[in-house]
């Protein structure tokens, strides 16, 4: 669970409805057809951008970036080296038990492969085209969420411009001007806020948790691999120590 | 048949048309005049920017993008696999009658080399040069499609600035300086509605449809070549998965 | 004669014209102080970015790129088929009469490097060079072109802002109010039309042309050195045809 | 400790608040609701955009950019040719009393493994591991600064759309008009200065001081790895000036 | 001496000013707090990014660029060539007496090595670091210029925003709130013509101006070596020419 995006999305929309209700007359903020132009543009634009099944994706990248929880690195070593040493005792069929305590599910396809005998090589290469179809996957939800990002405003500027058409269609006093043009300026204010709220940010954090999954998967590989070709748990543990900064080491070991 | 593209394109003039006729006056923003200096003026620039059989082949392009369709990707390897198992049974020239049953030009003119007796480098370095070739075809016409992205919203305001000095010229009554603004801002509204709805997203489909149509035609590639080799039907089949990504081959398992 | 080129420009402008025409008032779009703030501007920022041999040397580019004319691939080929077979008839020597009938100086320089007996190695280094460095100067043109197209619209904003301020310094009457806008937004107006439809599209088209006219010089380079080593007519046309697309070979053949 | 960060920010805000409190009412360029829209929705959006860590280490990146010294490169030239020295003399062991008079951690670290007597290419794995992590802080402490320079604006512009929105809503007087718009725009005005002084150039410092404590760091790892092949003061001398610019060697000199 | 450069500053605020002094109330576009926003927070901003020699450096590099001048090509092969025939005839030793006619300190240094009889190898590396240094002197140069270009805009933004706040505060007259936003406007005004005139087109002049010597500067080099090699002076001649296009060699043989 990433609280980050929680924390961040709930302060943000707090932060900006608070001073909606403080300058007064909140009701004006909340106009349907507005959120219809902006929003529905976008989602268009998009669906004419990506094939479906990469637009219906989003939504379920999304999900997972902000619900799944990325394994810590101090507990993925932890269990890879005494999976080795229980590889060393009792060989592999005796890391089948070990299966059922594991949660995350590319983790239980290593061990499992481990556990048929399958060889080191042909370990890394089935779990790497995974990886690989994660990262191609992750980046396609970055391109959708970045291109979501650049049409909200654009649509919600479209929005403004039909606005102001048919608001200047007929000035006849200055309170239906403004009324107006405060309607007209609600695309715009949809689409700057949906934008820089929440795709543009989303984008990013997508890309920062894929960088982080990949890492824990690589090292998962890593470690399965060493146990496939017998590696002692010491060697266990310094292969998948190379994946973390010299600094964060000692917070690792501190933590094991 | 696109659906996506076809559905975005009619949702997304549906809710720009829906929010005009519910805010009145909907006359006002047909005015020939207006779209004749956005679109005009955006494909005299992309008619000098471009070679004239580029401009005339973009047309071509997006109309193959929306209708034509990407061959399944598990019917190319069933049909391949069984391609397969005829020549290793009957020989190559078994294939000539399986000819009539494709409908991808691509697909035929690769078999069509293998009944011929070709051997499998010369049918490689044929059907790679016509991948080449429509890559650049489809690239070509990303960049008309983006130039005409770009190009639309800045005709676009290049009307609005001669509406804004007409209307300056002769500022009467606060009425004319309304209704001269809002034909001033028609062009302004065409060119972000076209570039935003229409050239922007279609240069990213192409970019995805171009990506697609090519890996079908590696597979095709790949399947004529190890035929050729004379390789059995297994094999073929898994030099053809190589292309799909882990994730989706057990679909394309569930769906032979 | 890049006849897109010359119609898009044409048709660009009747149709500003006949929109500026049909609003009235054409008289006040035309003002030669605003001309001279905006494209004077941008030819002294011009001047100062680029050396003045380089600035010098755009028009004639430009100027060539409109004019000059790419010779056909097919004819190309056929020629240096033909000079092929002379060659192996005749010897070397005899392609000394072929020389007057080319037009292209290019053609003839390595034409007569073939007939003075040089080496095919030698040919190739010395031509080249001499594409290098037409790429050199076209890259040089393109960039010029382009930074001509950035700061067009920049010089008419800074123009809009010298209008805007004296307008601003006295405000008697909306009358004075629309006619000094009016003349402020001209300098925008420049900027954008010039950037939009002259700068921007000439530095995309000699992009376009540049790439054309290297294809047919190398195409010749290839073509003369086959022939200096000798080779026979049928071999010249393939390596010739290597340049282009399997789609275009069957027009090619055609047009033979 | 960097002077020039400081006085710029120092002379920045003076030039700023000079300009306002001249130009008179300085009191209405103070407002609450106004910095918490600008700052809050920035910070939340950062938040969203990168992980908690990440977010909370870069106000310890900034401090440190502005408070630590980057170690003169002569005098560390001079440093490592002494220690080199003793070590000829004297033997490694004899280096460790030398520890106490350095005070950058990276150095000491160093030197405590060249007296544990660690070869010459484990002390450089170890020591460019701990590079690398430094490079990729400050490499994510620059994005995020980046991040903040361009959504500091943003929701500048949407705290301006909800004041303009609130303004437009009654439109009684001219005066309440005028100070509704005052009002509005300050958040653009509060993004767009925290962008532009503080956000966008710190970047570009933490670019600049993460470079200029790089090299320090590699001349360090150069000189003991040196140091460690029990290389003569001469040679470790050569070897670290591999790093300055033939121009700044002369100055070396002098300083030594 | 660069003419272009100074005709192109001297002609751009020509331009300026006589659209200025022909529009009247001249007086108004000279108001020293507004270029102090502009200007002042413009350098602060820059001495912030930038480390402070690297702020001070960028003065004495644009007066170099436009001051000094890059020593003719054909100038620069003739006077090689013949100390190439001197060093063939009479020995290094000869060359002495030539230096003296050199003002090029590069060159200077470069014949100084020759003289003192140091070898080919030992002089292309010495000479090679020059020249990255004053590479990576000059590309810091550029960025500096690049940011300055575009701080300049920004704070020009800045002191508009200012401007208008205040203006807006007290709406009393139309002619205050004209002249209000005059001023306001005039930063904007500074920001876009400091930028788009002398900060931007001179950052592109120093990236022409640095390819121009550094080719000077690796002719002297490959001259030098091949002297010190003992090479004869043709040799000499058309390895110096290889850094000149085919085209511009006849110019350069005509001049000689």
């Amino acid at each position: 669970m990433d609280i980050a995006t929680i924390v961040g999305v709930f302060l943000g929309f707090m932060v900006i409805t608070t001073a909606i209700v403080i300058g007064g007359g909140w009701q004006i903020f909340i106009h349907l057809p507005s959120v219809a132009i902006t929003i529905g543009g976008m989602l268009c634009a998009t669906l004419i951008h990506f094939s479906l099944p990469q637009f219906l994706g989003i939504f379920s990248i999304i999900k997972k970036t902000i619900i799944s929880k990325i394994p810590s690195q101090a507990e993925l070593i932890q269990k890879m080296v005494n999976y080795a040493a229980i590889n060393r005792r009792d060989g592999a069929l005796a890391l089948e038990q070990q299966i059922n305590n594991i949660s995350d599910l590319f983790f239980i396809k290593g061990l499992q492969m481990l556990v048929d005998g399958q060889e080191s090589e042909a370990i890394r290469d089935i779990m790497s085209l995974e990886i690989q179809n994660l990262q191609e996957r992750h980046s396609t939800g970055k391109k959708i969420l970045e291109f979501m990002g650049a049409a909200a405003p654009a649509f919600g500027m479209i929005g403004t411009l039909i606005g102001l058409i048919q608001m200047l269609r007929s000035l006849e006093s200055p309170e239906s001007i403004g009324a107006g043009m405060a309607v007209a300026l609600l695309t715009t204010f949809y689409g700057a806020l949906s934008a820089n709220l929440i795709f543009i940010p989303l984008a990013g954090k997508l890309g920062i948790y894929s960088k982080a999954e990949v890492t824990a998967m690589e090292m998962i590989v890593e470690g399965v691999c060493a146990i496939a070709q017998g590696e002692n748990p010491t060697a266990v543990r310094e292969k998948m120590q190379a994946f973390i900064s010299q600094g964060r080491r000692e917070e690792v070991k501190a933590n094991i």
